[in-house]
């Protein structure tokens, strides 16, 4: 069984992280948070989101933190842009990579964004076509792959046929989203499947949530089928809005210490990500949600 | 790549759980946390142990919890007997299974039960004996099989070295633990295959903890090794006395949830898995550590 020999973590607890926070972090605590983890050696972290503040107050200093940020050269600082007025926004405050999303659940669409997953998909096309004319890369986001919190399981083939679209529409990587966290390594498995028949895997990316405690397992399984980029957030930062009391995003230490155990190379210093992550989670207030994070900070203490 | 059709969990919780609270958990409480593990469908719930209780406070009633119980046909009660003076008291005290220990690492051997690893097998050699004599079932367990706190990285071939004593001596089943959960699926993998060349798979258990979060992913590598009996802990009951702040066994509620995901078979309900640990992890005023326990009862209620 061959492992990808380098993978890429795309560090997603900024913006999918902070975003589920309650209360509204300083806009230098994230400039700083993004800072150190491209200083840890993070290559990709997806800075903030223009998305409506009302509807997500969080990112309401989303230019602020691109405006104030310290560039490292090299690494990728993401945005996330629902839609061109969200693009524009976005490259008037300097983005130079930008994300969307479809979600491959009709129902989980229609209740998150308010209209069809083809008619979220059809407005992406203005975006794409404006960030291609400017020479700004396109992430692809899929949500639900395994399932919904509506519509239970997911189908492969729904999930292929999202990631398909968006691939075909110019995204050159797609992050396949288990929003929910309910993917085991069978379920990851055969969605993997389904969207490898579609797109290369080497533009496939996994991005798991750790509520039903799989997310490290799911990770293994991924690569074990050959995808080689994953989503994480520092310290687990991020909830999940469809189940009380559970954790979200899968944490970049434990991801990390993972591929380190599999000689897996990632570029990126595990120490300094854990003391980032013990750092942020007492800036915010809350637990670490990182187990490898806490395991390495009590040993080093 | 096929994984097992069915697997046994050896549900640790009551004893190797429960030993590592600091708080003495009443008798009563000890006694219901086990009759519903088994109503549950645990195959194998380990009751307590007889080591003298100035090491182990907590399982000082070790006899009244066996006197108290109302067993289950077809279910296994194991109960840890470190030398022939602990076998004696277990078996008046109605214990039909038992288990001895042995570490894979010197160090942890000589600081964890002041003797050599090779003194400490000695040790068993009259409690097998004496088991074997009375048609009592022993389980052999061994400690630091990927790493030791005070020696770092153990070998593999020392493992598979205690793992075959413990098999030769009459251990029907040898339980290979990562005390300090520092293994990842490479290097328990690497461990796997050492023990194997000596034990028959089919005799091998994994015991995983969960300090660095790699525990479901170790448990999916173990799987795909063949590996079908799987020690954990209900509401990951238990902390690891050799990392501040880490968490200890694996929760029962994650792995089965894994395992039905997998299509492999149990016999455990999962629902009624995930209500013991919420009950539990009130009743004794911990923090229930199970990811999946937690999801399915933020959903239930």
């Amino acid at each position: 069984m061959s492992l990808p020999q380098r993978v890429k973590i795309v560090e997603v607890g900024p913006r999918d992280g902070l975003q589920n926070e309650k209360q509204v972090v300083p806009t230098a605590i994230k400039i700083e948070l993004i800072e150190r983890l491209a200083a840890a050696g993070l290559p990709a972290v997806e800075a903030t989101s223009f998305v409506s503040p009302k509807w997500v107050p969080q990112m309401g200093d989303n230019s602020a933190v691109l405006a104030g940020l310290r560039r490292r050269p090299g690494v990728a600082y993401p945005v996330l842009t629902p839609n061109l007025k969200g693009f524009d926004a976005a490259v008037e405050a300097g983005a130079t990579e930008v994300a969307i999303f479809g979600a491959a659940s009709e129902a989980f669409s229609q209740k998150n964004i308010n209209c069809s997953i083809a008619e979220s998909l059809k407005r992406f096309e203005p975006v794409v076509s404006a960030a291609t004319a400017l020479d700004i890369k396109v992430r692809g986001y899929v949500s639900c792959v395994v399932g919904c919190p509506y519509e239970g399981a997911v189908a492969p083939g729904k999930v292929a046929e999202v990631a398909r679209i968006l691939a075909d529409m110019g995204c050159y990587e797609i992050s396949l989203g288990d929003t929910i966290g309910v993917g085991n390594p069978a379920s990851v498995s055969r969605m993997l499947e389904a969207c490898a028949g579609v797109v290369p895997v080497a533009r496939l990316a996994g991005h798991f949530h750790d509520t039903y405690g799989m997310a490290v397992a799911n990770i293994y399984a991924a690569l074990q089928f050959g995808v080689a980029v994953f989503d994480s957030s520092v310290a687990g930062l991020g909830g999940c809005p469809y189940a009380k009391g559970a954790s979200g995003n899968v944490a970049s230490e434990d991801v990390v210490y993972l591929l380190q155990g599999l000689g897996i190379e990632t570029g990126i210093d595990l120490a300094a990500l854990a003391g980032i992550g013990d750092w942020i989670s007492s800036a915010i207030g809350r637990p670490n949600g990182a187990k490898a994070g806490r395991a390495l900070c009590a040993r080093d203490s």
